[in-house]
């Protein structure tokens, strides 16, 4: 696993500011997902405590991969060379295997889907989530034999697929009893989440493609960090604002259903 | 204590990945029950709260057992030797004696059992279940009298079963004042703890049947964090739709009490 190769000061640079910018970002989220929460009604809240819990997993091993992206290089006569000491594929797995059953919970649960419904919906994408990233591990230690690099991979797009059927199919339908608004919002948060996913499969087949050079290095650093910012943190900021939204929402509703009364008692 | 042997680098990275994704689910989800302890009623809540404890203090002892990890190797020509610095056994042990009780604690509070009964049940789990751990410890240590290990083993099966017998029969008789919803996820939540228990023992008895082999030592902290993250996340977040369940439980029950004078005097 411990393919790194020599780099230039500015590429090494490079990913050591990207996964520290991660780290404030991840950390500074979680806090204010932690300090919004109660700015939503009870039931997002729980939505919002979710991606508190997922930006904080994320900070904490962006701040592994950051330390060992330092352990794994010194500056000698101005380059970069490697350590010896490897640098670990697995904290982003590790982090991937925490947060995205986590971050598909919280998607389902700010939408009003019944309760039976949404433990069935949640034990599915939770087990679905678990094999995608799993079959992906197994397949990323492969960095010999690349038909096994490559099964692995086709593998995990199975249950990547499931869980694009169900945002897309099972959860477009109970979109259709939410508000024009929280629809659209809802819609952005799926093709966010999309786009980030795109990122990963791409970097996991460039070793199948014999694709090795110093400059890649960098590129997967900074890619895989984008893609966790996007579906992190961006994702979050759209569920926050699903959650305002639903929130007024409830408001309105409630003091239209209190007005009746009144309305009744004046004629 | 320290017959720690050579590994490659796949059995050395595997547990050290698996020690920090505990470390961080640990942590993550210690965050996540402080952040929903008030998304149920103040009754129940309390557990929640407990669970928060118990995963921190998961959390910070596989901090420590990652640390050492980390020094007990080190890499030497494309294998990790050990560098004589022990692998201490006893943190697992310290985070049982301390989170155990409060995890059984957690589990039967958040069953409507009087205030009386459930003094008597807290106080028996919490004895048993330090004298499991103080007997399993006890017997942990003794790492060449296999008798010993046995005896000491078997002694600590007795609070085990005591254990057990409390959960099956004594709160098999509360539960039959709750609702079915609620007595079917009592019912996982027990089998989850049981299945996450049973690996403790058979871990406990491998030295006893002479098996030690380097591929031994991966498998067995493996198979303990996966228990641990069975019995502490696993049960917590069942405890937690336990909580919500009763909570929502209890709502209605208000609701349809306070509408009954209403109804009354419409007539």
């Amino acid at each position: 696993m411990n393919d790194l190769m020599p780099l230039n000061p500015d590429q090494y640079s490079l990913v050591m500011n990207v996964l520290n910018l991660s780290i404030a970002l991840f950390g500074g989220f979680s806090l204010l997902f932690i300090l919004l929460r109660r700015t939503v009604a009870h039931n997002y809240s729980i939505s919002v405590a979710m991606m508190a819990a997922v930006t904080a997993m994320a900070a904490y091993h962006y701040f592994r991969i950051y330390s060992n992206w330092l352990a794994a290089y010194q500056l000698q006569g101005g380059t970069y060379l490697p350590t010896g000491i490897p640098f670990n594929y697995a904290y982003r797995y590790a982090d991937w295997l925490g947060t995205v059953p986590l971050l598909l919970t919280a998607i389902m649960l700010v939408l009003d889907i019944g309760r039976q419904k949404s433990a069935s919906l949640v034990s599915r994408m939770v087990v679905s989530a678990a094999l995608m990233i799993g079959l992906g591990y197994v397949g990323e230690v492969q960095r010999v034999d690349m038909l096994a690099r490559g099964l692995y991979g086709l593998a995990a797009t199975v249950p990547f697929l499931y869980i694009l059927y169900v945002l897309w199919r099972e959860l477009g339908q109970v979109l259709l009893f939410e508000s024009g608004r929280v629809r659209e919002l809802f819609s952005t948060l799926r093709l966010v989440l999309l786009g980030s996913w795109v990122f990963y499969p791409v970097v996991y087949a460039l070793p199948i493609f014999g694709l090795s050079h110093a400059g890649l290095i960098p590129l997967i650093q900074v890619c895989n960090s984008t893609a966790d910012l996007l579906a992190k943190v961006g994702v979050g900021l759209l569920l926050y604002t699903i959650a305002r939204e639903k929130t007024e929402e409830d408001l309105l509703a409630e003091r239209d259903r209190s007005q009746v009364p009144v309305r009744i008692a004046a004629d």
